[in-house]
């Protein structure tokens, strides 16, 4: 059994404490030695994945300690733990299973009377033939004609990570005969969100999928009311036109309001439900079943990697732990994610998602307060954009941000222009490249305005291309990231009180329970 | 003449150090008195929107203190000088004149031998003629028909504002008859952005505008030779199809290769260049002239209040005074841009890059290093969205947030359900109500799991709706407010040298004169 101890009582963290040593990054990345080191400080990673992390502020003293602190923390395994069936989500005593969802690292896992990974491979298995009948024209609308498009009506993890993961593949299915059906997104409880798509949409040709694992969210129910009331006024029937992912318990489950259900269990968590039905269902219908199959084979190679217990051979290991050095030893509050990529542009949401709700806490996983930072804030925009943005700060501003770059040698389309003597996407790599070493090395100047200090950190995934198999594999890559971090921060990363106490006070609101400046705040908006 | 004098070098800013009063958010919202503090912690803004600032950790002590500031910094005495045309922009050497595209303030400013503001209104009177050409079919493509669509190309400041302005406003045209052409972006260097557009349009159909005020922006030639492909493939003549924003010495404003050019100048930065020809032209053609002018009419209006020497009646230097005082007495690192507004999805993102590339800088005015810390990282995503994402961490992290809710208390389309006894408008408005309570109030609980501290500032804009006039207003509020923290913090806000070296090595990667580390990284790409 792993023990479970608070990062600042491990021998191997107050050893960092201690140590003054710290790595200059200019002179590390100077002349051959530092073309070495961009050479050696690389681990590679599922689906011709790399981690390179040459211009991060480590050395082979920091990464010692850095091993050590795995070692004593023991990552490796507490993951196993997780992976084959602890209760690893204490507050809600709940498993962690959503590696199941994609492969199975262990032991049978047994719970609510079930081998899980058998339950999850099953309900993909209902999708896919569902999926399959939807393409062939088996399910078709009450006129018989094929749907031609899908719209999740999710919130959070029902929203971010499949929406992110289908812009992330949109392009490439496009380019490769593999989108079958659009796919839309409704998530705010903002009436123009459900108004705005449904206006862009023709309903008598599009499937709806209604997910909530407790079947009892608000926004979720709020927005299939209008989803029902477009589908009445067009003189359809919502129940032809409308699925659920949900748990076997929920409201929902066997309600003859919808044509088919999907479910998943309260072993996954909202924001680590991609790779269970929640992002089956709609990137099935959206791709072809084998297509999500490809990524979930890509997200399973990862989680293998992930479970290697040296850190220099396991990215999402090596990653979180620079990642705590940077915050607890380094005092860096920020992380940006710049997937170097236009494809990726929602993946940083995801991302802030699946870290600040996983990690932003102030208990350990007993309930006691920690004396020491915990996740960070995330942020990210693709470059080039981001450049042309917010850089100015990343370069110059008085606070360091360590940065996550992502980039990949070749595009989805693969269509391309030569201008001045190069392609767009060998702009896109050079862009990225530069960037890295602007920030790390900086340059002088006499005019200060135009000196950079250098210093700053950053990373880099490098893959060929952004495929259902490379995505999946960088999913997983974030997941376990987070993951180790939590670990090592010693909270559970896997509930999350701090989104209660808002929900309690707006259904006072709404039912008028107020006083006070909750009641004078409600009167601003005339409620 | 005001003085330009770092922040710690005021007395009022010492003062401010000195002092170790505090406010308790749980404190002064409680009870009765909270209730009139909401009441009280307001300033009138333009076109009906209001800034409320009672869960901000001020109170009439810090207010007393951050007023002195604001008159020995001289906020209002700096805003003449530049919008009398004073050069502000010292590191460039040019004046900033943005608030000239919308109204004017103060005296004429003649610079390059024109009157400025009669320049600004004769390019959007020459956008509006041609706009109204297009609308009307007398510019047509060549086989006679309808322009139905308008394609931005751009980067930066060229597109963020621009398409964050248009995404807040398609879905109050839709509503109310103005949608005349649907807009598109296309910005990053990466081909599948531009691919993934043009696959995405009728090229036949559609004009596209180049925007570069340089007429050199990499992204925005390579882009404009995609588009060129595109029309050259589908048999069309590039030159019937294109329109260039640009400065009238850049190579594109009397190029042959136009069907029309419209112009700004080196006076108006890009992340403040929305409200010039930048995004004039393109959303002239996608609302009509006459909603780009009540735009700016809002952005006017709302300049009028910025002007007001009393922070009390002006609520951009409030917001401003307030922010310095979060980031350099009370030690925050980060603000978030929180909408309750699905319109505003990109809104962040446009504050984002105009916050950041404005204010992330560690040398003053002159040139000198600064000792306090200046622009803070900025991000956000719309409500209720980020409550079910990132919001933990706000509400349960180890750093606290300053936060910054935006809200209306009607919406756009005006389609509505009711669900559980309220509208879903009803429950968002709501949801932000309770979120600001929450954030400053917090809740005791034994279970620390389920216990929230409170003490997390906010402030909010609230409106009636989300229009043309009261987006301008918003737009001129963030835009003033950066204005106002670059004056306090003695930076000059309107250049971006930060930018500058990723540029030079990558043109260097690009050319293969890299060694060592760069040399490597590039490898890694294969370039």
């Amino acid at each position: 059994m792993a023990e479970w101890k608070n990062l600042d009582t491990l021998k191997a963290y107050k050893a960092l404490e201690e140590s003054g040593h710290r790595v200059d990054l200019g002179k590390v990345l100077a002349g051959e030695a530092g073309g070495e080191r961009v050479k050696k400080y690389s681990v590679p990673m599922a689906c011709g994945l790399s981690y390179n992390y040459a211009s991060k502020q480590v050395d082979e003293e920091v990464l010692g300690m850095l091993a050590d602190l795995a070692k004593e923390s023991d990552l490796a395994g507490k993951f196993k733990e997780l992976y084959n069936g602890s209760m690893i989500n204490t507050g809600e005593k709940r498993l962690v299973l959503h590696h199941l969802t994609r492969g199975q690292l262990g032991d049978d896992v047994i719970a609510d009377g079930t081998n899980k990974r058998e339950f999850y491979k099953g309900e993909q298995a209902k999708i896919a033939e569902f999926a399959a009948k939807v393409h062939s024209g088996k399910v078709t609308n009450a006129d018989g004609e094929k749907f031609t498009t899908v719209v999740q009506i999710g919130i959070g993890g029902s929203d971010l990570g499949p929406r992110a993961i289908y812009i992330a593949l949109e392009n490439w299915a496009r380019a490769n005969g593999h989108l079958l059906m659009d796919a839309k997104f409704i998530s705010n409880v903002d009436p123009d969100d459900a108004v705005n798509v449904l206006k862009s949409i023709d309903v008598a040709h599009s499937l709806f999928i209604l997910v909530s694992k407790s079947g009892t969210t608000l926004e979720t129910l709020t927005n299939e009311a209008f989803v029902k009331n477009a589908l009445v006024e067009a003189g359809l029937d919502p129940s032809k036109h409308m699925l659920a992912v949900t748990s076997e318990t929920s409201p929902l489950a066997k309600s003859s309001d919808y044509l088919a259900a999907f479910f998943m269990d309260d072993h996954i968590g909202g924001r680590y439900s991609s790779s269970s039905a929640v992002g089956g269902a709609v990137l099935s219908l959206a791709f072809g079943p084998e297509i999500f199959e490809r990524f979930l084979a890509g997200a399973a190679e990862a989680d293998k990697k992930a479970a290697l217990a040296d850190p220099m051979q396991n990215a999402a290991m090596l990653d979180a732990l620079i990642g705590v050095y940077e915050r607890n030893i380094l005092g860096y509050q920020a992380t940006a994610v710049l997937p170097y990529a236009q494809a990726l542009a929602r993946f940083p949401a995801h991302l802030q998602q699946a870290d600040m709700e996983s990690n932003g806490k102030s208990v350990n996983r007993f309930g006691e307060p920690v004396n020491y930072k915990t996740g960070p804030v995330i942020f990210g925009e693709p470059g080039t954009n981001g450049q042309h943005s917010f850089y100015q700060l990343l370069h110059q501003g008085k606070d360091i941000v360590p940065l996550q770059f992502i980039g990949f040698k070749e595009s989805q389309f693969g269509t391309d222009v030569d201008i001045q003597g190069s392609t767009s996407q060998k702009k896109l790599c050079a862009n990225v490249v530069a960037q890295i070493v602007a920030f790390a090395c900086g340059k002088e100047d006499e005019n200060l305005n135009k000196h950079f200090d250098g210093g700053r950190p950053s990373s880099i995934i490098v893959g060929e291309k952004l495929t259902p198999e490379s995505l999946g594999a960088l999913l997983s890559h974030f997941e376990n990231k987070i993951m180790f971090q939590g670990f090592l921060w010693n909270l559970n990363s896997f509930d999350q009180e701090g989104v209660q106490l808002g929900k309690v006070l707006a259904k006072r609101v709404l039912a008028h329970e107020t006083e006070g400046a909750l009641a004078e705040y409600a009167a601003l908006f005339e409620i």
